[in-house]
């Protein structure tokens, strides 16, 4: 294998396919790159065993082959090299590869590229595409809801649901639940669970700079993503999602208006007062015309904080979890958010006028008032 | 107590104060502030065994007192706050503090403020007074060469000498030396070893926006430095520090002038390398017009750049620990470094023609070429 390309285009990809490298790789194999220069192309591939990423760029290819080289080493000396292009020669009795670059010269040792697993590609059985904006905006107003917690990989992934003219993202970590809708003109009805990893690759490769359409593969339990020069190839989820549908409650007797920034500081100044670790235990009285927050710790003090509304119902007490109300304010984008619930322990609905498709559920938490 | 001041200032003066408590305090009381108010003036103290630092900003002292409050709640709360003043009443019974802000109303419990000792203040035996830009210039040219390692105090320290119109700040780990002298005017004659977290510290306050001077007083073992509202009281490091002269070899047989950015690109791409934790050896052999710098790692590969020069001199092999060239020429604001040097294993010097007053040693790692 002989190449030339350009060094910052090369830089990108391997920044791009590298993410798909995780701290402990499942085989050694897998901490490589695999770079392939065939047709003038030069595809570079990494992979681990859930997540498969490509990036295919411009070479001048002299000699096509391909080789398998420590992603760490390549990354760090790729993306230091001054010089605007580069060139790379295999030397297979050494095994290794010749890197030059204007006055600097490198010797990579190489992996076994037979070794190397061939790129999980396919040919789908049904295929959506979304507008890049889209697609980000329901990532990014379900994702954080997701959790993170391995051992139960159901509620790691985002519920993905086409039909009746709109497309629906769907996250929860059981204890609070955000689903977001946007119309969808395509035909194909689906339901899939996507990785929320694989949520956050797209959406990093989104750059917003040139409108662009992601199209979303499926075939069994795979699913691949193709955004322009970028394929990425992961495993569905299985199981089946609770129906988020039944979640949401269909009356509140209590509904409140509150102005969207005020409530959110004074969440978070009152956390201060609570905070255990990453949890921290806020409680509200949600009254005619203010909200009281307040929250108190044995050993540090007591928090108050009294914030303006317009409340529709009787009085009300409910606690929760401050971050899971933080999230859903720092994801609103209106002045103003709407507070419904029915008692203190039953599920409480934050939503926002300007954004009717939006709905977010928190379960309060049990506390004494 | 009973005060009322501005928020930001407050939050400025504890963000100052708060750097003199440890991570792990060496008595409880260290972990918290002392606020005293007096005569419209709040002075706020935190202190650990090394160093004691506090800051006095304008309030208005409807009562005098003083307390001590933990210094992580008390700065959470008040950098959080919104409104632009604030009030804090003391509550004697209930041995707590009620801090009031805009619609915020939150009570700390508070330390015992007996416990708290007496801020180190003294008369001094000598001052000498520093611009804000000339001390910041020292500190900055020197302070990346000292020691971190507690085990060896005397490095983890400056040596600071005014004497023959000048003054001298020397940092040295044993391996490298960084000295850095400028002209002074002063008459006071004095050598001291300022510990490099107190310089640091001076550094961190000197924000530039207005000329300002530094008083740095001497009582004993004793170093107390002024910088407008802020006061910094230190231990000074005792011991014999080396002498920083008797290490500048007096001719050499080598000098080479080098551009300062192409020789970091490359020193720092070589020294992937050859990365071991936080050591990693490069090889330079200097000859007439180009330096070849090189490095190898059994696992990884080798690496290879040249970069143009002009030596005079015989070609000499010489090694080093890629961190300690890189710091020297990151610190040079000139195009051309000179690199002198005698022989392989004897200490190089590295200098820069357009700031004859600035000298750094290194001493060369002991290879096989």
């Amino acid at each position: 294998m002989i190449i030339s390309c350009n060094t910052n285009s090369l830089n990108k990809a391997i920044q791009t396919v590298q993410r798909a490298i995780i701290s402990k790789p499942s085989t050694p194999i897998f901490s490589g790159i695999h770079v392939i220069a065939a047709d003038n192309k030069l595809e570079i591939q990494a992979m681990d065993l859930n997540m498969a990423i490509s990036c295919t760029i411009d070479a001048e290819i002299s000699e096509s082959g391909e080789i398998v080289v420590s992603a760490k080493h390549f990354a760090d000396l790729i993306r230091k090299l001054p010089a605007e292009s580069l060139t790379i020669s295999k030397n297979e009795e050494k095994h290794s590869i010749k890197v030059s670059s204007g006055k600097s010269e490198y010797q990579l040792f190489l992996m076994n590229e037979d070794d190397y697993p061939k790129f999980p590609t396919f040919d789908a059985d049904r295929t959506i595409a979304l507008d890049d904006g889209m697609i980000k905006e329901l990532i990014k107003k379900t994702i954080f809801s997701c959790s993170t917690d391995e051992a139960r990989p159901l509620f790691t992934g985002i519920l993905v649901e086409a039909k009746d003219g709109k497309i629906t993202f769907v996250g929860t970590n059981t204890h609070r639940l955000a689903i977001k809708s946007l119309p969808y003109e395509g035909n194909e009805e689906l339901s899939m669970i996507i990785p929320s990893k694989v949520l956050g690759e797209i959406s990093r490769n989104l750059t917003g700079e040139v409108p662009q359409q992601v199209l979303i593969s499926l075939l069994n339990n795979q699913i691949m993503v193709v955004i322009d020069n970028i394929v990425i190839v992961s495993r569905l989820i299985e199981g089946q999602f609770p129906d988020y549908r039944r979640v949401i409650p269909p009356k509140f007797a209590l509904t409140s208006k509150v102005n969207i920034k005020e409530l959110a500081g004074a969440v978070e100044r009152v956390a201060l007062f609570s905070t255990d670790g990453d949890y921290s235990i806020i409680k509200m009285s949600v009254a005619a015309d203010e909200i009281t927050i307040t929250s108190s710790s044995p050993d540090v003090g007591t928090g108050l904080e009294v914030v303006s509304c317009q409340t529709i119902g009787d009085p009300l007490n409910v606690a929760f979890n401050a971050k899971y109300i933080l999230d859903i304010l720092k994801n609103l984008e209106a002045e103003e958010a709407v507070l419904s619930m029915n008692t203190s322990l039953s599920p409480v609905c934050v939503t926002c006028a300007d954004e009717p498709d939006y709905t977010y559920i928190v379960t309060p938490v049990r506390v004494v008032f």
